[in-house]
């Protein structure tokens, strides 16, 4: 009997490596003899470049960048130059983390930040970016991270610099080609955790503008907003980005990139599992265990743990789920979990709770080991 | 593969039966197939009076007897008259639940309640009485229920009816030849949750006086109104109470009643093992799952729960134990249980755990049964 650990981060407590370790501590500890494998995983967006540095053996660095309102930040990302491969995550720079809750303004929020992380890998030498997005303050369709790369934009004829959707009106016309003379080479590996378009009913101004600070009353305008830049892109390319498959996720970085790069759209969850080799390990194992912050209603079907839990119910694994706790809205008849089990074996203050992550985890590892020693 | 649930109470929430009804319905809802075997247990003390009555098929009933400082209150007790039963708890009548704290006194607190409820059961004609002991606010020696059930005792020549130790040096003889000769065919099954003696350095005055009430200065007085007692006792019977194994618990109940009646002292956990058939049950599962509110490092080695566990583990079989909180001072390694699980799937306010438990060990038993389907 082995058992495969494929734990996500524990947001606020550890991430997803030192969540794995901790579990495979307590089983070390356990009466369980079997082998235990551990892949780290990730839901593909916010929060996965240390799990993508991590299967690409990169080297974590930090860069001063921008954040979304063109503050200066410190980003985070990851580079193999034997591989030539850099790792951003636009959360890093772009992150809604960044903004405070009356600082949410999507009209003037941008990617450049990103733009300037991936800028600094592509002068490295880098000829291969995987971007994770996810988690970002802007619906910039992309414009920041085109301007930090060399794209140009013309307003009544002279050169402009626009700042996001309020801006989009102003551009008569946009030049990309000293950009893609430059990095036209470059080939962008998106890791998106959502499939919406830019535009449309389920594009990304009307699903996800109002989290970001949209006002009701501004999403027809926006939306607008946005049509004139999908037209502009779409304009110097021979990609129709407007209906594409995941184009507006983070705000359409997607489908703006795609208008003047080489991108291929990835399904981050899935392709982080496909990194870990975790079909190999999940034919080798008889029990998974993941783990999420809170398991709820979505973890059954989304990403990261759900679909660890999917994958392995469908090769009739056994899979446990581990979480600070468990949602009222979690329906264990319609989950592919066999069970989920909270860690924290008292009823704790939160922070508390926060606190001893590691050692409750461990002790569930030990615990879980003993149930199936044979 | 099957599958034995022996549940203890959760103290505050569910009785034993309640507890073990609601893991049952948890496996019948998952994808468990196999058998599932339910027998509450009790740990021979405090609170084991609806379990006695459950495996002897007896009846509960209610009494208004005498409280330790002599109120009216009612207790609860069971008959099985087809088989001449009767069923005593003495925390019923006798227990320190009923005292406040400014209340606690075994200079005047006295066990003439649980006589009360005895002489209701012979006059029902019943030649056999479980007394189960613990959780007593007296140290009475045994004095209330002798006493109620026609103990006569001499002070200056009269008659005369002591209260509690405070009167144990006025006694100058002890008269059992009526009560004897009325109650002498009756057998007492004691049902012990310790193995102390009456008097000495481990008796019932210097390890359980503390938590009745008695102050540090009074222990000797107490002490030796105790072996005044005892010598009186110990006179008109050939039975040498002082060093009886057990004889103490209870403030000396045991010792007490074995001076004048026919008394087996029995070790209250293992006896309801052995009423549940638990040895039969244990053989032909492969799990066993136990509850207690709260397990700690007592549990492992203790009555009830950690006998179940202990046991299991014995035949080689999974223990499982599910329980409010684990307490910090519990040691996976130094443990028989395989695992212990807190219930509670969030972090909720205690009084919301406490309101959640019926559901809580539904789901347990859901997961559990879907973690052990073959």
């Amino acid at each position: 009997m082995n058992i495969l650990i494929a734990p996500n981060a524990l947001k606020n407590a550890l991430n997803a490596q030192e969540v794995g370790k901790a579990i495979a501590l307590g089983f070390n500890e356990s009466k369980y003899k079997g082998e235990v494998f551990v892949l780290p995983i990730a839901d593909g967006g916010d929060g996965s470049l240390d799990i993508l540095a991590y299967y690409h053996k990169a080297e974590i660095r930090e860069v001063e960048v921008s954040d979304p309102l063109g503050r200066n930040v410190k980003a985070r990302y990851a580079i193999n130059p034997r591989e030539r491969l850099g790792i951003v995550e636009l959360a890093e720079a772009s992150g809604i983390r960044w903004l405070v809750e009356d600082e949410l303004n999507p009209w003037i929020a941008n990617t450049r930040g990103t733009g300037m992380v991936i800028k600094e890998l592509l002068q490295e030498g880098c000829n291969h970016i995987i971007l994770s997005v996810g988690g970002s303050a802007s619906l910039d369709g992309g414009l920041g991270i085109l301007e930090a790369l060399g794209v140009k934009f013309i307003a009544d004829n002279e050169p402009f610099l626009p700042t996001g959707p309020c801006d989009f009106f102003k551009i008569s016309s946009i030049d990309s080609k000293a950009a893609k003379a430059k990095y036209g080479h470059v080939k962008f590996s998106v890791l998106c955790d959502v499939e919406n378009e830019l535009l449309g009913e389920f594009g990304a101004v009307r699903v996800f503008g109002p989290q970001k600070g949209v006002q009701l009353d501004e999403i027809e305008d926006l939306e607008e907003s946005m049509e004139h830049w999908v037209s502009l892109l779409e304009q110097q390319t021979d990609q129709r980005i407007k209906y594409m498959k995941s184009g507006g996720a983070s705000g359409g970085v997607p489908a703006g990139l795609a208008s003047v790069f080489k991108v291929e759209i990835m399904q981050g969850a899935n392709e982080i599992l496909r990194m870990a080799n975790f079909t190999e390990f999940l034919a080798k194992s008889d029990l998974v265990i993941t783990t999420e912050g809170q398991i709820d209603m979505q973890t059954g079907f989304g990403k990261g743990p759900g679909l660890v839990a999917k994958y392995a119910k469908d090769q009739g694994k056994k899979v446990i789920g581990l979480c600070g706790q468990v949602s009222d809205d979690y329906d264990p008849q319609k989950s592919h979990f066999d069970a989920v089990f909270s860690i924290n074996s008292k009823l704790y203050p939160l922070n508390v709770a926060i606190s001893r992550s590691r050692s409750n985890l461990r002790f569930m590892g030990l615990q879980i080991g003993n149930l199936f020693a044979e």
